[in-house]
């Protein structure tokens, strides 16, 4: 028996638009465990337990690339990463596929080509990066291969993340962008994410509402989002240092200060037409773990 | 009497366009004295010694700050870094005056006021935030307010600058820009910056030249700067990490392992139509210096 803990992650985070990741302390556990025959999968809807979960499938490609067949698995999941909001429930499924096979089945890919296999599956790098590494990291793709950096980010920044009742579908998200943007806007990006970078590793709060800015994807996007204005218009009356679009929504994050900021927002978010669960969160400095 | 020094700066380094800066050990030193009346200037050439001259501009827009009068100046200039070649002539200039006069005058302006006015006067920060900071930088400007961070760079990264007898205008290569780009160019390079900025600081020469790309400027401004292709093709075949465009050209700056760069280039570019001066450099640290 293996089990894998995988924690959240937020992408984007303003400037950042495909390329920063954030691992946050919300977490997914998946046991493995062979079985005689078939697949048994505990924790998940119904409907996705069988052959298509995406956790079984990720698991499957790296046995067969291993070259390791298996006659029955159970998966046994416990999830505290909501789906389909924007905080990395995909990519937390495919990481925690990737590292059990290759723990359950004594594999022996390293850390870093099981990233590029889980980001194979998943498209791009951005969750998957926080995912497996943790903390703060910018991912690119150059010639198909993917590359991660690592930042260090301090421990004065804390997050809060307001979880609403409804999901966005991150390809419908995409096909909002434009194809083609102004030279000014992606300067203003390129900018923005240097300075940002910067003033996330010194916890400097003035340059981070200075620099946690956009304009390649929030301006688009915002309109697939209920009550954006309302939810802005309350956590900046409440001393957010700043409010972005988490991955392609619809959680918004804030970065706060202080932890009285959840207590703060709640009569207000409470009496918004949509449910928005708040939820305080730090950064996770670890990213996956494998236990056996 | 004042003596200020000035380093020279690269900017742009490839992804970074319109923010990265690097100032680099080539100086322009300026003195100034009041004298009883007119303006002596030495040091420069005759066209500019009057006071169209950018340095005496830049030292009398900080004199009517402080609110000092003065009847007459003299300025000497010493100066290593070449004009309109793409590595922060103009800046250094602006920043000489300014910190001159204020100096000079015992103004009470701090570094970061003078910063703040010699943008003003350049219009832009990347080349003026090295010449006052030393080192790496990273500036933007929000609201008409220029801001910068500083960034470590690796000691054991060198340069290797190829600066050719000929001059390009900035406003000419500033035209050449188109004022569309594809959102996936502008990800290109938001993505590569952040990468770029840990590998210089971490000076791992793989993830340099992987992230040290770009696709907002150098492919259009590359037509500008004459034998751009056979430069290329000489520093590549020995062994340059990379090389990218200083400012908006002509000058092609290298990064280099080793400073037997230089030797090993020079056979082959002796050889080209134009002049190529072959010039090693390391990063000056310390930005403007002023001494009484």
């Amino acid at each position: 028996m293996i089990k894998v803990t995988v924690p959240a992650s937020t992408a984007n985070i303003g400037p950042g638009f495909d390329s920063l990741g954030l691992a946050l302390n919300l977490y997914n556990t998946y046991e493995f465990e062979e079985i005689e025959n078939g697949i048994i999968i505990e924790g998940c809807i119904e409907e996705y337990c069988n052959e298509n979960n995406l956790v079984y499938k990720s698991f499957k490609t790296v046995a067969d690339k291993i070259g390791r067949s298996f006659n029955g698995l159970k998966i046994n999941m416990e999830t505290q990463i909501p789906v389909s909001r924007g905080l990395g429930s995909s990519s937390a499924c495919i990481v925690g596929g990737v590292f059990g096979a290759n723990a359950l089945f004594n594999g022996n890919l390293s850390k870093d080509e099981l990233f590029k296999i889980a980001v194979e599956i998943e498209g791009h790098p951005d969750n998957i990066a926080p995912a497996v590494y943790g903390g703060l990291t910018a991912s690119l793709v150059d010639d198909d291969v993917p590359y991660y950096v690592h930042y260090e980010i301090s421990e004065k920044i804390l997050f809060c993340a307001l979880i609403p009742d409804f999901e966005t579908s991150t390809s419908e998200a995409r096909k909002l962008l434009p194809q083609m943007v102004s030279l000014d806007d992606a300067i203003y990006n390129v900018s923005r994410i240097a300075a940002l970078l910067k003033s996330l590793e010194a916890g400097d709060f003035n340059m981070i509402k200075m620099s946690l800015k956009d304009k390649l994807h929030q301006a688009y996007r915002r309109n697939l989002i209920h009550e954006y204005d309302e939810v802005e218009k309350i956590c900046m009356e409440n001393n957010s240092v700043v409010m972005f679009i988490s991955g392609s929504g619809p959680t918004l994050m804030n970065i706060i200060e202080n932890s009285d900021f959840t207590k703060a927002i709640n009569n207000s978010i409470i009496e918004l037409k949509h449910k928005w669960e708040i939820k305080f969160l730090n950064v996770d400095k670890n990213g996956v773990l494998v236990e056996k």
